[in-house]
């Protein structure tokens, strides 16, 4: 039997790393092992294709290379990391994976959606995760809890109207796709959490 | 008035360093102001790039990831040397450009035409060279003479029957392309750097 992708999705300061505290938690109570994974990154190759992503440089980065460096990553730590696992019969819990590009680089930045369709079909050839949770915050109150807990890198420096278009287009997707479920990440903690391992409960039995 | 964009390819041991000093030295004599360039790199961002498409990774490392950094480079030299460079009527020289991924990644690899394809569309929006240089070597010829020099990269150790596939695809973009010029490099050195010389003059006049 194979294993099962599970991915948490969201702006800055939606609140993925205690999301993924939970959803950890929930699977390896189900008696799952778990391989956990971020984007871009995961592999070395992928870590140190994030970084020539996150660094300041000092030349005008376009969005395409940013674009094919996120998906350079991604079949890396695919081929590498999340297929073998899935192979294995592991659970893999990803930390962001392909609607971040969807959002971020095709909402936010306003790449056309047949670039991405293209490269999506080079690089994940079919592949998507079997749930993702995507955690909705308003854009203001995510970067401010994001700009709460330090420094904002190159691409969380983009501005308001960046994350707003981002948020909507992860809000279209969602509404696309049944795989994908929008957990309201506006309410507190415990109704948060309380609303992800209800989505799980689905899953998991 | 714009400048123009000069690019020498090749396989390893084909003699594009030689190559590309007579090409330098003909291009300046006729009074133009030159930038030479390297791919996959020439700035900042993308010489991190260069190095992780070079490095000895332990892992697999896949074709479509090597091929998305490529392209990667690729758009940030474009963007922040090439079109500068030309805009300000600079000639450009460039060591490898485009016609490289088409042979190595699309002959060598197999990767298929639909998918670099995409990527050209992509990264390069119908830009291309005014002219191309081809070096064309036997592959067996042209890894003794690079093995004589040091120490053969990841892509170097691929086998022969990769740079034979390569080579075929070089000379066939070559035959399908008039701005593609296919210089004997077999013959002796001062045969070849008058053979070139000859290419450059009509296209220098």
């Amino acid at each position: 039997m194979s294993g099962k992708f599970i991915v948490i999705e969201g702006l800055e300061g939606a609140g993925k790393s205690s999301a993924i505290a939970v959803v950890k938690a929930a699977i390896e109570q189900a008696g799952h092992t778990l391989v956990c994974t971020r984007e871009p990154g995961g592999t070395p190759m992928a870590e140190a294709i994030r970084e020539c992503v996150k660094h300041d440089w000092q030349e005008q980065v376009t969005v395409e290379a940013e674009l094919l460096l996120m998906y350079a990553a991604r079949v890396q730590l695919l081929a590498n990391v999340i297929k073998p696992a899935l192979e294995q019969g592991q659970w893999v819990l990803g930390d962001r994976h392909d609607l971040s590009s969807q959002a971020y680089q095709g909402g936010g930045r306003q790449i056309p959606e047949t670039m991405l369709e293209s490269l999506r079909a080079i690089s994940l050839k079919g592949f998507k995760p079997d749930l993702t949770l995507y955690l909705d915050v308003e854009p203001s109150a995510g970067l401010a809890r994001a700009r709460g807990r330090g420094a904002l890198d190159r691409i969380e420096l983009s501005g308001l109207d960046f994350f707003t278009r981002t948020r909507d287009r992860y809000l279209q997707l969602a509404a696309q796709d049944p795989s994908i479920k929008v957990i309201d990440a506006m309410q507190d903690m415990p109704a948060v959490h309380a609303q992800i391992r209800k989505e799980l409960q689905g899953f998991l039995a």
